[in-house]
């Protein structure tokens, strides 16, 4: 896969820390046309699922060939691997912890290498910083067009990730909300498909804490401000949101508590 | 008129989503070698009026032919029109929702034209995510020279934006704080040169809530740290603020009531 | 040096407002080439010291020949110089009030000049925004290869920076919490060097409010999930921090009250 020369990067670093600048010198440092690009450095600390997600359900809007870095890397410096991946057309690189566990069971022509080969690490190593001594540069390799192959021995049991799946019982669906966004909209784990198919052509009642959800929506503006609603989003997951209001705030759920809270999808009878 | 390949993004996702990595990807598999820079993603949800202020601010300060691409579009799904605008020698794509409207009554040569050509659309539309399958791909194509008139028919009535305009009675001028800023500086919506004229020469008795402020300064160390004071700033907007403090604290005035918070103006007699 | 065409920008003007894309538009109106990286923007208002230490320990990871903006300015429109530097083949661009200074002490070599030849000035010029219309636009010009001594007369008297250095007293060496990082690690003022020198091959116990470590690790995971540690971080600076869990809510300081914090190493009898 020829690289685009251009390369994402999702962390759990924040804005505020050197870190996230120190990774792009070191590649700047070795490619200094590589196109850099953020996908978020504000991923909870040591949120390995939340990243996952994130760069899962972004990759595939850059070109074929881009390099996309995962540094959410709690293990850093115990003996966790690092690997770099060919999947869907992409390259990802990160620490084998599942970040990429999605991506590489999307495509079963994926290939996994073990980054081993120190020559394309940076010269000086610390205990705490592999995003910048050895992610990071070989990130830019990547997108020179060095194979994956000359990176380290290719593996075959990536660390898996688990994620919560929804559950059907009779003429019901139980999921859970799974991200938080910005607007205070609710994603959950019901894709639209297996929503679609429960359903049949029916409309669902859809239960989150006290709120009952009559029907689906196409769009925000379907119902009046303020007012709460169920759609399928832009990612194809059913999303309880609050037109021009903040679902998150409308649920009455402890902020702490909403990940993880179950939304029951009801099929009429 | 040429584009620079540039282009800059405003809106009010944040950046703890993917969403502006989306409308990157999108932007840079059609134009890879598009230069992208955020003027700001930290708009309050919805809030039309303050993109709309800062885009007008920003957008002379690059290169001519750049396009400014604004993503807030609380009516996303609904009926309202998407455009592209050629002013001030600079490309703007966006919302029919007032967004640009302060830039098109700035230049009587100004051309608005609706979206509708699919052809520069992403094949697969969603019903929540028009900034990324719609206003990012046709800034994309505007960056690379596709003239406006192929992305659809030209409007004359795009929606136009209130704005609160100050108001002159006797010996005072009333105008009220816009914005707060990152320092705590507040911008009212009085203009430099509606200023000089009202004062003609005279120095001012400026009234904010409790304050008085009895002339206008050059900058913020013309008056001790931690004292308050009034200015022309670097926008040409009459600003409330205080030398290494924080003037929406010194003000005692609630945070949420800060806007629209009215502001005196007194020319002596 | 020969410019790398990378920029840096360090700054305290936050990402909401429009402060940082105009000084890129600047920026690229004079170089439209010029690679923008940003290092931070969440600069607490006006601290020279934070800001110094995050340009110092982070441009050196970026290509020679890189100009460094820093604008952290709270003498704006005062009389306070501007200038620019060579040091350790980097460029750096910013207010003469100390931000530099570690940086021109390290390189005996380094030259630093004011800015005065209004000729690389944007035309129109304000008091409260020098950032935009001086530092920006001498930062493109230097990042074409314009040299340093057209921008103005050198001087040898560039201001100094007051930073609090360790002590030491018999057994004990006395240091201080400087920084607390996104992921709540607490850095000191206390080198690696400095640090291995005072041990000599002996284990510390280090003392911060009610808390004893008693010894370094080498990484975070060398103790167990929410304990404290101690080691030396990824920028060789003595660090207190707790495995995936906060150092700066762990030691139950004040968090107004964490920089400043007196560190105690003792060595063993």
């Amino acid at each position: 896969m020829k690289p685009s020369g251009i390369i994402t990067l999702t962390t759990d670093f924040g804005l505020s820390d050197p870190y996230v600048a120190m990774m792009k010198g070191v590649i700047l440092s070795i490619n200094p046309k590589a196109e850099l690009v953020d996908i978020t450095h504000h991923i909870r600390a040591g949120a390995i699922r939340q990243a996952s997600a994130m760069i899962h359900e972004t990759f595939s809007f850059f070109p074929k060939g881009t390099v996309h870095l995962g540094v959410v890397d709690p293990g850093v410096g115990s003996d966790r691997r690092l690997i770099a991946i060919l999947a869907g057309k992409h390259y990802f690189v990160g620490p084998d912890n599942g970040l990429f566990y999605p991506i590489i069971g999307d495509d079963p022509t994926s290939r996994v290498y073990q980054l081993k080969e120190t020559h394309f690490f940076l010269p000086r190593m610390t205990h705490t910083f592999h995003g910048r001594e050895i992610m990071a540069p070989v990130s830019a390799h990547v997108s020179l067009g060095v194979p994956l192959e000359r990176m380290g021995p290719e593996i075959h049991d990536p660390v898996k990730l688990e994620v919560p799946l929804p559950r059907h019982k009779a003429r019901v669906l139980y999921g859970q909300i799974t991200h938080v966004d910005h607007f205070g909209n609710c994603t959950t784990n019901i894709r639209k498909n297996a929503l679609i198919r429960f359903l049949a052509s029916t409309q669902p009642v859809i239960e989150v804490g006290q709120l009952n959800i009559k029907h689906l929506s196409l769009t925000y503006s379907d119902v009046d401000g303020g007012q709460p609603l169920a759609l399928i989003n832009s990612s194809d997951w059913l999303e309880i949101a609050v037109n021009m209001g903040r679902a998150s705030e409308y649920l009455g759920i402890n902020p702490d508590e909403l990940i993880g809270t179950v939304v029951k999808v009801n099929r009429p009878s």
